[in-house]
């Protein structure tokens, strides 16, 4: 196909697939003519990789060159090229070592990765971003007095397990590897405000039925 | 107590408490000099829910005093008044009415809170801004061709119907109306993070366990 489809079918301007060629994240067509170039279907599912990366996913252009070396590196398992995709997502503040809560939080969160039985966690020398999210959010709560404490984390943990079940049900329903780590991107992106507007709902319809007048 | 117990009891500095007495957010205390005053446990209260709602609810603080006049508003059941704590919370980008796919939302998320038997919708002629935030999220998950049907959709809101659970069970551990507001207000917006993060780290672990190598 020509730049034209290649713009139409992947849904990225004619622009900004040039500057991704000059960047050297998508490989050039095949020339037909000295202007024009021929692309194909692997063109296609890169763009869409790259789009879901860096549009969708708001990583930066320099870091996006090295998530695709990964996802494209036949080395890896799929898991591990998920995680490559993933973990190149923003992930927010690092938390305050400073802080008195930053210290028990990581306990708590370590406590209850080990009480669900899950692998990725605080001795790794290197934790996912996710791992660091999670204990900058629980040291908000208990700085501020809120409960999160295993106990408090579990359940909600329990729940999250299955929405991920769920999550990797999509991601399975593509084909490919690198459709996969695009779904995967755009799913863990895109899925977030679809997750959290539907417990705001679901705390309003359970509010009505504990606390409302009938 | 005096000023500085009240500030230091709440976690909030003096000046924002002046502040706050300044805009009739918190009641005037009992004088006991011509410089200073008593405040009670009322004003701990009021003070602790309007620092969940302005300081991490991001609630302008013109908005705090209508809906601190709703939360202590004896004609409102506790549904009512857990709505207008949480109602006022920001919440996200309108959705794009210039877009088909958020008509094509709007049918989805209405099917779907008609499938799970939920009574806040879009029928109504306020309806919850989670809704809102719904229609817009799921618009772009259709706008860029990702799956975002009452059949992707259903088995998440049964999910966050049981986060939901939760989080009401943490409402109801506070015993005053004017603090389980002010715990739902937290709650509502500092779980979240803790929750996106869950869900991030429950996906690494659900495709090593599915994708991995072993």
């Amino acid at each position: 196909m020509r730049l034209a489809e290649l713009s139409k079918r992947s849904g990225v301007a004619t622009h900004t697939i040039k500057y991704y060629l000059r960047e050297g994240l998508l490989p050039p067509g095949r020339p037909v003519t000295t202007t024009q170039a021929e692309y194909g279907e692997e063109h296609l599912w890169r763009l869409q990789f790259i789009r879901a990366l860096i549009q969708i996913g708001k990583v930066p252009v320099a870091n996006a060159r090295e998530v695709l070396a990964a996802v494209e590196d036949d080395s890896l398992d799929q898991h591990g090229r998920l995680g490559a995709a993933t973990f190149a997502l923003p992930h927010g503040p690092e938390p305050d070592e400073s802080d008195p809560a930053t210290a028990v939080a990581r306990r708590e969160v370590d406590a209850l990765i080990a009480v669900l039985g899950w692998k990725h966690g605080g001795e790794e020398d290197n934790p996912p971003p996710a791992y660091t999210m999670l204990v900058t959010a629980v040291a908000t709560l208990i700085h501020l007095g809120y409960p999160g404490s295993v106990r408090h984390l579990a359940p909600y943990a329990r729940l999250a397990a299955q929405q991920a079940a769920l999550d990797l049900d999509l991601v399975e329903t593509y084909s490919t590897p690198l459709e996969q780590a695009a779904a995967a991107v755009t799913l863990t992106v895109l899925y977030e405000p679809v997750l959290l507007s539907l417990r705001r709902l679901a705390d309003i319809e359970g509010s009505r039925t504990r606390f409302g007048a009938g």
